[in-house]
C-alpha cells in the first residue's frame, strides 16, 4: 500500500544531559518518512519549508524512495524551528523556542498523484490542516491514522474533534487520552474515545510501552528497556512511521496485524532515541531491525500452565 | 515446596476516592499468605499482633491451610496500625497515621518446624528482623525472596545492604531501584543491584507492569489494564504472594518459571485492587484465576513475520 503523510519538516535544536546540537533536521513528517522507508518505498510527504532548509536532507529521503514533491518550498521563508532542553529523567522537557515561520501560512496542496493513495498518515499538526488534507483525497483512503497532542485539545478542541471523527486510528499519549476523554482510567478513556470516531486507539506510554484498543480487545506492547535514552525527540513520530510502514508493507489493516505493527513501531522508536535527531534512523540495516524485533519477542514470552 | 514468610499482620484504615474503611485487617504477611494460599497449602507465617486483633481473620487464614503458630500474640499489646488516604490518581497517597505498637519490640522466634522450610519470603519489615529470621533457618532455604521499601534505604542503608547480600530475589519498585543503585536507567540499575547479592531482581512498576532481570536476561510483564482501581493497598504484597506461591507449587526456581510466577503475581494483584483490603482475595475461585491469566496471555500475544 502507498502512504501519504502530512506533518512538519523542520529544524530542531536539542539539549539533553548527554550533549546538545545546533540546528538539525527534524519534524514529524521527517521521522515518519525515515521510519516507514524501511518497510515500503511508496511514501509521499506533504509539508512546507523555507529556502533556508538543508536540501541535502531531502535528497537523502528521496534516495530512500520518498516522494518529496508535496513539500512546498517558500522562497525567502524560514523553516519551522523548535528548540528544547530535556531534564535528567528524559520524560520532561522545557521548550526554549518555537518559531512557526512558514508554518503560519501553510496551506497544503496535494499533488494530483497523492490523492488516490491507500493510507493517509496525519502527523501532529493543526487539526484544520489535517482536515484540509483529508478533503483533498479523491478517494477515501483505506486507512487514516492521526497523531495529535494536548496543545490542540487546549486551543482548538472543536476542530480537533471534527478531525477525530474522520479517522480510523488515533495515536496519543496517556495524559492526552485522559484529557480528551475526561476519564482517569485508560480503559474507560479508550471506551469513550472509540465512540468519537476512531475504530482503533493507540495510547503511547513512552518508556512504559503502548496500548492498542479496538472494540472490546486490548493489546499491550512494552517498550524495550534501554541502558540509555540519548535523545527522545521524534520517538513518537518514529513509532507512527514504523507502525504505518508495517501496515503498508503487509496490506493488512486487521487488529491482529496492527499488534505486529505496534511492535515494529516500538522497534523503530527504540533506535531513534539512541542518537540525536534522525541520525540513527539513517543508518539502520534490516538485520538490526530483525534482531531488535526478536528482543521484543523474548521480552514478553512466557509459558502458562494453568493451576490445576 | 513449603514457604515461611515474615511480615506485618496489622490493622489498616483506608480512604480512596471510592470510599473509606474502619480498621480492617491488612499487613504484608496477610496479603502474601492469602495470595499464596491459592497455589500451596504449606505456608507458615511469622509476625506479631496485639490481643486487640481480629482473631476471626486468623482463623480464616488457617482454614486456607496457613500455619499461624509463628504469629506471636502480645497480651495487652496493640496491633500495628496504618492509615492512609489515596489521591485521585491512586498512585500517590498520604499517610494519616502509623502506630508501630507491638512492632516496636518485635523479636521474631521461629517455631522449630519453620526452620527447615524450602522458601523464605521476607515481607517488607525492618531489615534487622529480616536478617534475624534468615539466621534462624537451620538449613539455608532453596530460595530467599526479599521485599523492602525506600524507608529502609533512607534510614538504615547499611543494615539493608547486609540483608540484600543474603537473598536470591529482591522485589522493589522503579523509584526504589533508582535510589538503591543511584542509576536512572532501570537497565543500569538492575545491573548494579545484581552485583549486590540477588541473582534475580523484580522491579514493580504498578499500573505499568513489572520487569524481571537475571544475568543478561530481561522479562517484562504488563499489568492488566483495569477499568477501576478501587484500593491499591496490598497490591505489591499480593504480587509477592502469587509469585512465591507459584514457585512453591511448581518447585522450579529457573528464570523461565519465574516469568510465569510474575504473571501469576500480577494476576493476583489485579484481583486485590478490586475491593478494599483482602476482601477480594478471600473469595477467588480457580476458574477466575485461570480466566484472568488467559487475559494476560491475550494481552501480549502477537505474531512476528520478519521483514524480508
Amino acid at each position: 500500500m502507498s502512504i501519504v503523510t502530512v506533518g512538519t519538516v523542520a529544524f530542531d535544536a536539542i539539549e539533553t544531559p548527554f550533549g546538545k546540537t545546533d540546528k538539525i533536521v527534524g519534524g514529524a513528517a521527517t521521522y515518519i518518512a525515515w521510519a516507514a522507508s524501511y518497510f515500503t518505498k511508496d511514501i509521499n510527504v506533504v509539508s512546507v519549508i523555507g529556502d533556508d532548509f538543508d536540501m541535502e536532507e531531502l535528497r537523502k529521503l528521496e534516495a530512500r524512495g520518498v516522494d518529496t514533491s508535496g513539500i512546498e518550498i517558500k522562497a525567502g521563508g524560514k523553516s519551522f524551528f523548535w528548540s528544547g532542553k530535556y531534564h535528567m529523567d528524559m520524560n520532561s522537557r522545557d521548550t526554549l523556542a518555537t518559531e512557526l515561520n512558514v508554518l503560519l501560512e501553510f496551506n497544503p496542496v496535494l499533488p494530483e498523484s497523492y490523492r488516490t493513495q491507500d493510507i493517509l498518515m496525519l502527523g501532529n499538526i493543526d487539526p484544520m490542516l489535517q482536515l484540509n488534507v483529508i478533503k483533498q483525497m479523491a478517494v477515501r483512503p483505506k486507512l487514516i491514522i492521526m497523531d495529535t497532542m494536548n496543545f490542540w485539545m487546549d486551543s482548538t478542541p472543536d476542530q480537533l474533534n471534527q478531525v477525530i471523527k474522520e479517522v480510523d486510528v488515533l495515536t496519543i499519549n496517556d495524559e492526552e487520552a485522559r484529557q480528551l476523554s475526561n476519564e482517569y482510567s485508560l480503559v474507560k478513556a479508550a471506551k469513550k474515545i472509540l465512540t468519537m470516531g476512531p475504530k482503533f486507539l493507540v495510547i503511547k506510554k513512552g518508556e512504559h510501552g503502548a496500548l492498542l484498543f479496538h472494540e472490546n480487545q486490548v493489546f499491550f506492547a512494552p517498550a524495550l528497556p534501554l541502558e540509555e535514552v540519548f535523545d527522545p525527540t521524534g520517538a513518537g513520530d518514529t513509532f507512527a512511521g514504523g507502525f504505518v510502514g508495517w501496515i503498508a508493507k503487509t496490506k493488512n489493516i486487521s487488529f491482529d496485524n496492527m499488534k505486529t505493527a505496534i511492535i515494529y513501531g516500538s522497534t523503530m522508536a527504540s533506535f531513534c532515541v539512541e542518537k540525536f535527531g534522525t541520525e540513527r534512523l539513517q543508518t539502520l540495516t534490516q538485520e538490526e531491525i530483525d534482531e531488535r524485533v526478536q528482543q521484543f519477542v523474548q521480552l514478553v514470552q512466557f509459558d502458562i500452565d494453568l493451576v490445576d
